[in-house]
Parts: structure tokens; C-alpha cells; sequence
């Protein structure tokens, strides 16, 4: 081992992030919200390991192209691979699978946690990183699929994300093969280029209908230069698939009459478009047809699994991107129905239905608009060390012991460093208030406190005197005694002052 | 791809668990009572991913003779070793080591989160396991480290356990050090010989003196027939440890004299022994000698980094273990002052010290001891599907979302069945109240609610009327527009029963 260097650089491999104190407490509250309305529809909390045997996952990769890669895989003792997570439905397909018989059906549950993609990592792209699903196995009934789609509306209201700043769409993925059907892409031999239509298709939100056009033609030249090559369509096939993308944005009735033209002579898009009417139906009953939730036959979701409704999330909120410009958010999440995952265990139908949201995404958007903000969480009362010696220390952790009785958040300063040192951690970590308690003070039984918030302020009013009010005094001497109450008193006015700002 | 099954088997990798909605929501208020005391303490959150580079873990693994065992690893497509973190102290490291400058210090901080192991799985250990760490890096002060043995008392009686069911004990790795060079065994060579001798000393609390008398010379034959080897020590080498560990269980001053014979000669020893006697002095003026922390020289701690004081959190209260029998549950989480973890990466001292608490191992503890009731959690109110007409079922979905803004847990029945498998799925999950409106009711604007709870109580009282109290009726018949409230009588009135049992 001689070849390693004496002193170890740290750092991260590419695409792994550590979080802030602010990030975490932002998801924490996030996930609370999120957790409250799952249980509110009668969802339960699941959860399986992040580890799975590759096979148990391998089948519906992100990606059907390049079904090895993508995913971190190992071997394990008796030669079997291994597989971290890359998403949190498979894990939830083999466990129904496994646990069939004794669960209740439909079984409804929730889950949260960590999922890796062996990808190249790139800006917002993590190669791991936080999903929050529900599902509802069991059921063939589109009500379950209405029901999905309405669950994610009250997410994003329980996330303080206003009506209309957001919108769920909803497809369906029969219609959609229909009309691959209709123009004569049906069959295995045609996999790839319903792949190709599809992600036309996907496309229209970013290049309009006649990007989507050039992309089932010959191609398309985007305004970098790059060429993306077509489907190959003919004249007759693109019109055809335009019919439909046509119908997005209009009301119910014109999109589903669109739809009906594009699948003409199609029976599963025919039936795909009968149970997009009924899903329609349900959610007007609910009166979620007020914009939140939106028939829209645009909506792709690139993975293979789906097999019926597909139902996607997308902020309409404008917010900064990495590059400062002001763009529409976008997808935060979405699902849909996915009745082959579970049967290939079980080797008889299992339908089911459910989405993802994606936490750490959903939490980068909502921060930006302002509905996580963690500023009112408090760093703790520092009891500065004045003197070492063993009965001192005792008398600070005393102190200490006591604003935490009175549920203060407190802590004795642990470290070396002189009064300068210390008063400059307090400052970097943005505490409150410092106790002090020198040889003087302790004579007359006395502890002096520092508000230094307000002594902040007071420093900075010299140089901007505009903002002056009536100042507290930024620094106190009480007896001992007196100590958690004239703390308390100080976190007190802080407060009312954060709210009055 | 021949060789595939049809139909996959659903399984899990050995030594991984799916957990259950109880374990799950008995976790999450466990973490939150522990974030608190952290939160109280002044500690931050803080949180690394799952996969760091394996020689950032590397010098550190639990198990140092097999260095390459022990740890998921995979490479990345640079050829470079990533590793799943078995711990969360080595990536903390490496985070502190790579923010080293911008950080305040001493930096305290709290985290939790999945660990991996990659070792056989038996009877309660697991590939994949929760830990929750405190951490203050940045100090060699031993206030630091009385600090945390307190705050782990505080963790106990936070998660409910009695004053006298647990004990935090102290030690410190400079006294075992110190005896180990007392009696000649200092140096690399004798690297080997000292970890044998360490885990005699550890194995006190299950064989006795004399057990540790053969672990320490020639060896020991236990109950079933196993032996093993000894450390070889001669008896005067034998003596002198045991004058250490002797002093278990005593008073301060006994053990602290105790100690001070055990490694008399040894500098490194006596200054161990100061700084106990010191953390003692710390723990005595902050109340915590009352049982709460205690002095005890046979604690070991089996990590390799631990270079001062280590300490060891151990369960007193007999529990039930997998083959039922009662016994002291011991250790569920510990730590120590470990001063080199960080410096590796800085070329300079970084001292620090944190501890770790096994969350899944004392979750079950604590389970046993009836701590972590989640039987206050109520399932679902389930409206049955009667009539599966679109109509029929906007107007059921209607009550459900009545239901839900009034915050009542809720659900439509989502299966295809007729009335006897709905009753059965909310019989199966323990649904207090089920809604049913067929033709009927809908003709006179009327709901019947069905008291599940009451129901079961009422049939199982046939067959055992000692227990007979004035029952309520299972079933009513309200109009439409009191659902809501009758609803929430009900359940009232079922919190009321479960409070009086």
C-alpha cells in the first residue's frame, strides 16, 4: 500500500450531494405535508430495503435501450447480482408480489426514501436522490386512477402551491397506443419508432406542434444546431398523431372528440378514450375540474411500464433555472397504471396504479417560491466558558441544563478559544442570544446576556439610520436567578420582531 | 435471454427486511423524540449520501483484519471504488474534512439515516440497518464528551425509558491503552494480541471474572463445548487487568483508584484516568451520578478509532430476546472521542467525539416495552361502492372528500368486489367505521354507518359476557347531510373506549 498518499483528499464522487441544514429541515417539512395527505386517503406507510436482486428490478429499467446500465450493481457471496434502487415501484412490485396473499386488496400505501441512477450526473441531475410515492394495487377501476390524480392536486395545495400556479394532466397511454396502432406501428417489430413518436410527442410543451411535426418527419435542427432525426412518418401518419396533440388545452368535450378522431378503427384507443370521459366525469363530481386536474393527450411519461392512465404534475410557476432565467418549473412528479408489474410474479393479472413525486425537485421549486422557509427555526443560546476550570464548567452546564428544562435550545461553547473566538461561533451560527458569567459577574451572582440579534441591527443602524425604531437594550446584566426568564423575554421580542418584518 | 423464468419468484436478498406500517410510524416517533433532545442540545442536522468513495471509508472499517470485507463495493466508470457507508461517522468525516473552513467550530451536528453492511445476516442483524449520530468535531475538550454521555441519558428518558431501566457507562481507550503498555504490550507487534485482550475485557458482563481470567490466559471452554483461545498473558499480566475491570459497578472513587493501580507506570493511563475523573466531576455537578452515567473500566467499544472516552448506552430493563427468553437487553449505541478520523484528511489534529444509537435494535426494545403504542393510529373510514355507475360514484367520492376536509382519515372502496369482500378489507385493516348508501338510502337522502369497533365487540360478547358493559348501537341510519358529524361522534366515542381499557 505504499502507493497512497500520506493525507487523504476528501471529497464526493460526481452526482452525490451533501445537504444543508436548511435543505433537510425544508424536505422534513415537505415530507410531513406530503405524509399528511397520503394518510388522509387511507394510505399506509411501506417501506422496503434500498438493496433488491437485479433480476427483481431488471426487467423495467428507465430505460429499455441500455437495460445494463443505469443502475449500480454488485455481486453478492453466492454470485447473484444486486441491485440499488432506481426508482421506488419495482421494490413495491416485488414486495405485493411476495406478500400477496395476507394483504388487504386493493392495497394502498406510501413510501419515501432514496433512489440511485447510474447515470451521468449533470446541473439538477443527481445520481441519487429522493422519491415519495403512493399506489393502490388490485384494482382494474379507473376511479382508483381518478382518485391518484386528485390526491396529487391536494399534494401540491398542502405544499402551499396556489390553484392555478399548478396543474395535474392526465393521458392515457391506450389512447396514445391507438393511435400508434391506427398508423401502423402496432407489433414488436415497431418498438423503437413508437418510442421515437413518443418522445415527439413529449416534446410539444418545449417545441410546439411544428417541432412535433419535423420530429415524426424527417427530423428536426433546434436553434443550437443540433439535428434530432424523425420517426420517419409519412404525410398522412404525422397528421394523424397531430389530431391528436391538437386537443391539448381545449376543454374535455373538443379533447376527447379530437381523441376519438385520432383512434378511429383503434379498440384499445377507443377504450383508453371512454375511460378517459369516465376519469373526466369523476373528477368534474369532485369539482376538480376547476383547472386543477386536466384531460391533456400530450402527456407521454417516458416509462415503459405504463399500461393505461398516466397522470402528470407540472408547476406553472415561473421560477430562476440554474442559469438565472425565469422558466416555467415544469414536471414535479407524475405515474400512472402499471398492470404488468406485479403479475409478472404472480403470472395473473394485477392491476394497479400510482405516482412518484420528485422530493428533491419539488423542494428546489418551492423554495425558490418562497414555501419552505425554515428562518423560523431558532440556533441555540451559547453559554460562553469564561473560566476552565472544572467547578466553572460545571456552573455553564447548569446554566445550560436549565434554559434546555425550560425547552431552550442551548448549548455550552465546547470550544478553546477565548471571549473573540467564541462571540465569532455564536455569530456563525447565528444564535440568539450569548450568557456570560466572569469572575465579576459570579462575585455578585449575576450573569450578563448579549441580544445579538437586536445588537446586530443596532450596528448596522449607524451606517443606515433609516430603518431606526425604538431599540431594546442589546445587552443585560440579571441576577442568576433571573436567567431563563430574561432569556425567554429576549427570544420573545425576537420573535415579534421576525413576524413584524 | 432463454433461460428466463416466465414467472419470476418475489424475494428478498438475504440479511434485508421490508418493514411494517407499525415499525415504520414506531420509527419515525422515535426519531423525533431523539431529533428533539439533539435539536434541544443545540446540534444541527446534517445529512451525506449513501455512497462515498471506498478509500475515504477505507482505513476505518469495523472489522480491521479483513479490511476488504464488510462493505458493499462497486466501481465507477472511472475505474474508481465507491462503497455503500457502513457507518455514518467515516462520511461525517469526510464531509467536516472537505468543509473544513467554512464551518463553525466546534461543529455539532446530528444525523440518521440507512447504514449497509456487508456481512452474513443471523437472529437480529441485518444488511441494512438505521443509525442516528450525534457529533462534535473541533474540540479536545472532555466537556465535550460528558456532554454526550448526558445527552444520551436524555435520549433514553425521551423515548420513555425509566430512570434505573438504563445506564450510559464511560471508560476511556488511554486507561486500556495504558494498562496494555503497563503490562508490555504496547507497540505494533503487538497489535494483535491487545484486540484479543480488548475483547476479554468487553466480554465482562456475560462471563464473569473468571471467564475473562481464561479469555485472558490460556483460554476458555463455554457452556456448549465451544473454546476459545486465549490472550496468553501471564499472571501477572492477568492481574493487573483485572485490578482494572475489578473496579466495575463500584462508586467514582473506588473505581478512579482502582483504575489509577491498573495503569500505574503508564503515562498515557494516568492522564485516561484524569480525564475520567474529570468527566466524573462534570457528570456529579450536572446531577447525572445519580445512576444516570457511570465510571465503569470495562467498557470496550469495538471500533478501532476510538482514541479517549468512550461510552456505551445500555438497556438494564429484561426483555424478552428471539427465543424468549428474559434477559438485559444491553448495548444500543455507544461512541467515543475519535481524534484521528478527521485529522487523516487535514494533515493536522482534528479532535472529536460522537456517538450512535442502533435505531432499528432499540426500536425493538423498545417495542417490548411497550414504549412505541402506535395503536392510537386510525385507519381509514371506508365508503362502500354499492352502485359502480359513474354517477353513483362521483357521489360516494363526494362523501369520502366530505370526510377528508373535516380531517377524517378516508377512503372510497377501490376493488371490484360485492359487500361482503368490502367489509372484509376494512375488517382486514382494522377500519373503524365503514359507509354504505345503496338504493334505498339514496332514495331517502340517507347513509347507514356502521360502528365496526362496537360490531366486533358486540359478536364477541356472545361468547364472553363477563366483560358486558351498555353497548352503543353498531349501525345507524342518519341523513346525508350529518354523515360528517355522526362520523366524528363515533369515533370520538371509540377514542373514549380505547382510552378507559
Amino acid at each position: 500500500m505504499a502507493e497512497r498518499p500520506e493525507k487523504m483528499k476528501p471529497r464526493l464522487p460526481r452526482g452525490f450531494v451533501d445537504r444543508s441544514p436548511e435543505d433537510i429541515r425544508a424536505v422534513e417539512r415537505m415530507v410531513a405535508r406530503i405524509r399528511a395527505v397520503f394518510e388522509l386517503y387511507g394510505f399506509e406507510p411501506a417501506d422496503q430495503p434500498l438493496i433488491e436482486y437485479t433480476d427483481a428490478l431488471g426487467k423495467f429499467l428507465p430505460d429499455q435501450d441500455r437495460p445494463n446500465e443505469g443502475v449500480f450493481s454488485f455481486q453478492d457471496d453466492d454470485e447473484q447480482w444486486l441491485s440499488l434502487r432506481y426508482d421506488l415501484t419495482a421494490p413495491m412490485a416485488r414486495f405485493v408480489a411476495e406478500n400477496y396473499e395476507r394483504l388487504p386488496k386493493p392495497f394502498r400505501s406510501y413510501r419515501s426514501g432514496w433512489v440511485f441512477r447510474n447515470e451521468k450526473p449533470g446541473p439538477g441531475r443527481f445520481r441519487q436522490f429522493m422519491q415519495f410515492d403512493a399506489d393502490t394495487v388490485g384494482t382494474p377501476g379507473i376511479a382508483a386512477d381518478a382518485e391518484m390524480a386528485m390526491m396529487m392536486a391536494d399534494v401540491m395545495e398542502a405544499l402551499g402551491i396556489a390553484r392555478g400556479d399548478y396543474v395535474i394532466r392526465v393521458n392515457n397511454r391506450k389512447v396514445l397506443d391507438g393511435v400508434l396502432e391506427a398508423i401502423g406501428l402496432g407489433g414488436e417489430d415497431n418498438a423503437g419508432r413508437r418510442l421515437t413518436v413518443l418522445r415527439a410527442v413529449d416534446k410539444l410543451d418545449k417545441v410546439g406542434t411544428d417541432g412535433v411535426r419535423d420530429l415524426l418527419g424527417k427530423g428536426r435542427l433546434d436553434e443550437s444546431g443540433d439535428f434530432t432525426k424523425g420517426a420517419g412518418l409519412d404525410d398522412a401518419q404525422i397528421k394523424r398523431v397531430l389530431l391528436l396533440t391538437s386537443s391539448t388545452g381545449e376543454d374535455l368535450t373538443s379533447a376527447l372528440s379530437a381523441m376519438s378522431g385520432a383512434v378511429a378503427g383503434a379498440s384499445q384507443g377507443e377504450q383508453g378514450v371512454q375511460e378517459l370521459a369516465d376519469i373526466g366525469a369523476m373528477i368534474a363530481a369532485a369539482g376538480y375540474d376547476d383547472g386543477r386536474v386536466k384531460i391533456d393527450p400530450s402527456v407521454v411519461r417516458g416509462l415503459e411500464y405504463y399500461t393505461g392512465p398516466v397522470y402528470e404534475a407540472e408547476l406553472l410557476a415561473e421560477i430562476p433555472n440554474e442559469d438565472g432565467q425565469i422558466v416555467r418549473f415544469g414536471s414535479v412528479g407524475g405515474g400512472g397504471r402499471y398492470d404488468g408489474l406485479v403479475s409478472r410474479f404472480r403470472g395473473e393479472p394485477v392491476p394497479a396504479t400510482g405516482f412518484s413525486i420528485g422530493v428533491s425537485r419539488l423542494m428546489t421549486a418551492l423554495k425558490n417560491l418562497g414555501k419552505l422557509d425554515v428562518s423560523d427555526v431558532v440556533q441555540p443560546v451559547v453559554v460562553l466558558v469564561m473560566d476552565k476550570d472544572v467547578e466553572s464548567l460545571g456552573r455553564y452546564q447548569k446554566m445550560v441544563s436549565d434554559l434546555r428544562k425550560a425547552g431552550i435550545r442551548a448549548e455550552l461553547y465546547l470550544g478553546g478559544a477565548g471571549m473573540k473566538a467564541q462571540l465569532r461561533y455564536a455569530d456563525r451560527r447565528g444564535c440568539p442570544i450569548v450568557v456570560i458569567q466572569g469572575g465579576d459577574e459570579r462575585a455578585q451572582s449575576e450573569v450578563q446576556i448579549k441580544d445579538l440579534i437586536e445588537g446586530a441591527r443596532l450596528s448596522a443602524e449607524i451606517s443606515d439610520n433609516a430603518q431606526w425604531r425604538a431599540a431594546r437594550p442589546a445587552q443585560v446584566t440579571v441576577p442568576e436567578a433571573d436567567l431563563v426568564a430574561e432569556v425567554k423575554k429576549i427570544l420573545a421580542a425576537q420573535a415579534a420582531d421576525r413576524e413584524n418584518q
